[in-house]
């Protein structure tokens, strides 16, 4: 059998067939155009999805299910989107309205926690029962798997990981409070923490990378200067890690998953941010003695994540 | 069927006999000495469970199991009690020696968790499934309850919610970190946060309360100024309160508990303490559009949450 995936976006809606052990065969993908009544959105899944079968060559009956992943806070019970700021969906109900087209039964979850459940099937978690997949991008997102299955709590809004507050009274987060470790951790934090660093210093090598233009500044500028050696850059970077560290410490000491997993750009520094995070974390968690400690890796799945992940919700 | 938990401390080992509704019907102690071998402490245990279960008229056949509640890291998969600072053991096989007496399964958790399993199954979230209870005491104990059992991570280290970082570079915790929860909202920080504003304001009703000795100073003076009016108690307590909200909705926001319950000789403040702690973390939290909020109740179970909890382990 196959499972059908649908990664919902704000731009796009992006569809895959995904086979039993995780592994994307198909995919294909059409605008959201997220302006529209949330009728023709999902008309839109449900041929994208019936289009990506017939083009694999497959039949309906070949499909155990299908599984979408959405921003902001479905009802996994019901197959409603309760809340999504993202697609301003406000109590949609997709199962009901995707099975006007087509008679599979159809799983919903946050995007997020497609994302973590991709990476305990088929990437970096995939030999351990519990584990955590975060990713350091605009915002933090994090996904909590849990013997296998996602755990998103009780209403399903779980887990908003990167709704943390790390810095009591700190920088304002787009999510009302202040100090929370999306606001120090995500790539939009790093960029926002490297154009002060290089305001402050205009004599640094970041500036110099961007040829004085500070909204050239991205995730990578801040890391491309401390490579170089420039006292500026390592500062941001140094204090960077450490704020993923604090976060993720967090993390480790309420849920001691076996293995963490972070994914986001900011990632493809590889051992360069891994090795001195590791350090930072396994001397700041609470396993003491011969108690053994998590595993911290960098995500597999890339940009597929979503339709995988989104695909497993029917394994 | 029966079971008998057993709260293994470092003062005292509490042992009761518990039915399967989580009822106490009898319990019993002996000191626990903690410098003694392991093995001597023990054999107390076995001879106290021995001894309740005969007092109580019964026989050792009309118990189902033997749970243990223990300070620390116990691996309850091998009944080794992995690491504990309290009593000084380390890797101390507590079901092997235990058999040598009684011929019963034996269960081990950490104590923290027993009491939140408790909460779970007679106290305050008996009506959930997914729960956390937190104790704000010496420091801030957590134990979390998925599906109506312990959750306690791989290594059954977790869950050691009190060492979460809500003050980055913030106040040192016993554990090593600097700012953790525990160092701003267990009684043992409002105490140290109570003595501070007396020293700061000695015209308080804080230092009259104590008669100007700041060693009487408990987790009960500022919330008694408080009452009488005194601006400077009214500070603390809401400080103190703004404190427990900051790592409960980082709580909340992580594991989406359907109820959160809160322990501790503070909770006697009631709804004191209660309504503004709930006005505060029910703005916090990452609960969207008409997304459902989790409960915030105070503990039920008392000083026998661990027996409870620690019997229960075998249900």
């Amino acid at each position: 059998m196959y499972y059908v995936g649908i990664d919902l976006g704000g731009t796009k809606i992006a569809a895959g067939i995904v086979d039993e052990k995780g592994t994307l065969i198909y995919k294909d993908s059409v605008p959201t155009k997220r302006e529209r009544p949330y009728q023709e959105i999902i008309k839109d899944m449900a041929q994208l999805t019936l289009k990506i079968i017939k083009d694999k060559g497959l039949e309906v009956k070949d499909i155990a299910s299908i599984g979408i992943g959405s921003p902001g806070t479905p009802d996994s019970k019901t197959g409603v989107l309760v809340y999504s700021c993202n697609l301003n969906f406000d109590n949609v109900p997709i199962r009901e309205e995707m099975r006007k087209y087509i008679d599979l039964p159809v799983f919903l979850e946050n995007d997020a926690n497609c994302a973590a459940l991709a990476e305990s099937v088929a990437g970096a978690a995939k030999d351990v029962d519990d584990s955590i997949a975060i990713t350091l991008g605009t915002g933090i997102g994090g996904g909590i798997v849990i013997n296998r299955k996602i755990y998103s709590g009780f209403n399903c809004a779980g887990s908003e990981i990167g709704h943390m507050v790390i810095v009591s009274d700190g920088v304002e987060c787009a999510c009302g409070r202040k100090g929370c470790w999306e606001a120090y951790a995500s790539a939009t934090a790093l960029i926002r923490q490297t154009k002060d660093a290089a305001n402050a210093n205009p004599e640094s090598k970041i500036n110099e990378l961007v040829k004085g233009d500070l909204n050239k500044i991205d995730a990578k500028t801040a890391f491309d200067a401390a490579k170089l050696g420039d006292p500026v850059g390592e500062k941001v970077v140094n204090q960077y890690i450490k704020y993923i560290a604090e976060g993720l410490s967090n993390t480790i000491n309420s849920f001691m998953p076996e293995a963490v997993v972070i994914g986001g750009g900011v990632c493809k520094e590889g051992e360069y941010l891994l090795k001195p995070l590791r350090e930072r974390v396994y001397a700041d968690i609470y396993c003491k003695g011969s108690v053994p400690k998590p595993y911290i890796r960098v995500a597999e799945m890339g940009n597929d994540a979503g339709i995988v992940g989104a695909a497993m919700l029917g394994k």
